[in-house]
């Protein structure tokens, strides 16, 4: 019988695991340089989780499923909220800020398209407890660190940022209500990807007012922050959210990466969730979808039945990452390894292979990567072998065996060969 | 709104997550040093996949959907099924043999208990491609070379080793029917947890004619290899297993770790799959289930729809495992941290404060692990939160930073303290 796997999900052959490693260890090591601490949750949770910030009608993009018990579940689909409920059940004993990152795999009952899996990974990156717009800038500069480390430039990418606190109060002082603003803000996060005329429509349907409607078009054209006053008049809260993405901006620049930054009023985010800085990452030509998106959400552990705890962070997939860094040149497959072997042992003859088996244990259970070949074939094959398996050394067994008890260690680099005997060389890793 | 975790789920908090990261980089560094390549498969798979083995009820233990298509899926108990799907798939590509490991979170129903939990981890070795009693003995080998890494002697753990296929060839020269064999193989793995009455009850449901029960049961008293001979008469297929498995055991002792195994003839595995050489892995005090099990299972890629392809290899879970390292003092959370800073900056003053950013900044993007305070606290204080964040150094920004442009740098294990300007110490790494 026949089975394939299911839509929208991949198969890791080495080749494939090679490449989620090299990202994801990428991610790994540039939380830890800025001090995070790693942490996971269940694959599953209950449905109702997803469906507290969502409503119900996010079921249909949730794979869910039912227990014996009668229990709804659903397979995550994103991490946020497990680390609201975690967070709040530990909120006493955690000393804040909590400065936390996860590299969870996660899936969606989505339509696959590219850059778009069922199943993907994505590094999550949170600080909860501090409300200082510091918390903001160090996520982003975590996420440019990574990005930085992986080869690419502010030539390559860019850090688009606004502010939901600002347009909210921008929103209000034009005149729309805040039961308005998260279809609003629906609507203005999708202009990008809308034609005009759908977009017109679109908003037609939120804000009636023409007069209304052509300020905050007028308003979402905006390319500075400093312009932002020319239209509308700021009263004292949209003031204090100008001032505050005028400091992250200061912030940024003190840490260096003030070329990987932008302030684009466009920036709105999906989710309802978010209540000050946010911010997609894009490639600078902007011929894929985001690399990553985040923000402040300061309401999320109260909604969650906890206190009112201040957080900030954001999420980057593998999948547009990965095209990226292929489209640049900085991932290939022949970069990576599948194996690396310190030493490989090869055989002069069949009658070698104890021995072969032997010293090559003796070296695993010293604590290194041995090898050796299962066939009984040519030197030159398994020279090829040990070549294909990133050895560094191959040690032949052979004719110095026998007459001097001698291994011949062949330098896989520079092709120099030396000989050794076998207590002299195993001496070299005694511990 | 409170929500709580699903039973038998885990929440990795930092201090979780560093032993579960322990235990599997360990599995992981294992692996590679014995030469064997990473791959992983999707969490979820068509359910009939895990049906073909084990039968339609297989599904009531497992977490099971439909997606909007009327598929259905599982989420995977198991690894090996999907080994086999993507085995099977490249099967012409791939050179022999196959020599791959996987490190996947794996959800079964069941009723949680100690070392049994609904959501775990399994390290899987696998060779594919040979039918050698060597790649037995390999991967018996990987498994105790982990567990010896781990700190785990002769004495902690013992590897119980038996064949199926010697079981197969005496239970017939009994008279037990190739047909009677897997209900046979259920009852007898079973034996062990069973009140010696239920087993009674339960072999004489399979085995009905009282002189056959009685011999099986002699046979599964056997305590060595040369004994199995004084109570059924050996036909050549049941010499040639056990022949096959004395090599076994003399390839464990070529390979240093005869120590740690036994022959042990109870060892059945309950899986349908199995088809040769059969172990478990337990504490010497049998005090907890078995750490690991694993076999031969030569006919599943043809049970899956490809060729017919020897294989063989094991699963070890993390739950059970972890139980026994800390047991035996190998594993605590004090040996374990979360975080390793190179540099941590304290200041002496607020005004510092933007220094302290930039320099934590500037040694991130050289790739080194680095933080500050987010919190004005006392100097006392953030040489405390130095320590917890595990850092070597702390470097002090204060007055001779103004006075003479230079940086305090304090080792954390001797406590000495030397003065270097910024310029100089940046220059250390400088790429």
């Amino acid at each position: 019988m026949k089975i394939q796997s299911a839509k929208g999900t991949r198969d890791f052959y080495p080749q494939v695991m090679a490449v989620r490693n090299y990202i994801v260890d990428g991610w790994k090591a540039a939380s830890l340089r800025s001090g995070f601490e790693e942490y996971d949750g269940p694959i599953f949770e209950f449905l109702k989780m997803y469906q507290i910030k969502s409503g119900d009608e996010i079921a249909s993009q949730l794979f869910s499923f039912t227990d014996r018990g009668g229990r709804n579940f659903a397979i995550r689909p994103e991490i946020t909220p497990t680390l609201a409920r975690m967070v709040n059940q530990q909120i006493n004993a955690l000393p804040r800020p909590i400065k936390w990152f996860s590299l969870p795999r996660l899936c969606r009952a989505e339509r696959p398209q590219k850059g778009r899996l069922r199943e993907f990974f994505q590094w999550n990156v949170d600080i909860i407890g501090a409300d200082d717009i510091l918390a903001d800038a160090e996520v982003i500069f975590t996420a440019i660190d990574y990005l930085h480390s992986a080869g690419l430039g502010p030539d390559d990418i860019v850090v688009k940022i606004s502010s939901r606190k600002m347009l909210s109060a921008i929103l209000e002082t034009i005149g729309i209500g805040p039961d308005k603003l998260d279809a609003v803000y629906a609507v203005l996060d999708k202009k990008p990807k809308l034609p005009d005329d759908t977009f017109q429509k679109m908003i037609a349907e939120q804000i009636t007012d023409p007069a209304m409607r052509r300020r905050v078009i007028e308003l979402m054209s905006v390319e500075a922050i400093d312009a932002i006053g020319d239209i509308v008049a700021l009263d004292a809260a949209a003031k204090a959210a100008v001032d505050e993405l005028r400091e992250l901006f200061e912030t940024l620049e003190l840490m260096g990466i003030v070329d990987f930054v932008k302030f684009d009023i466009g920036i709105v985010r999906g989710l309802a969730y978010y209540t000050g800085v946010v911010y997609e990452i894009y490639d600078r030509r902007s011929s894929l979808r985001a690399i990553c998106g985040g923000g402040r959400y300061n309401n999320l552990l109260k909604d969650f039945g906890g206190p009112s705890v201040p957080a900030t962070g954001f999420g980057m997939g593998d999948a547009v990452l990965e095209i990226l860094l292929r489209q640049k040149g900085l991932l290939t497959d022949e970069m990576l390894s599948t194996r690396n072997i310190e030493y490989f042992i090869a055989i002069a003859g069949d009658e070698f292979k104890p021995r072969a088996v032997q010293l090559t244990t003796q070296l695993r259970l010293k604590g290194l990567a041995a090898d050796f070949s299962y066939k009984s074939t040519s030197l030159k094959k398994q020279l090829k072998a040990a070549q294909t398996a990133n050895a560094k050394y191959t040690i032949i067994l052979g004719s110095e065996l026998t007459e001097n008890n001698q291994l011949v260690v062949k330098d896989m680099a520079t092709g120099n060969q030396e000989e050794i005997t076998v207590e002299a060389f195993l001496k070299k890793y005694e511990s």
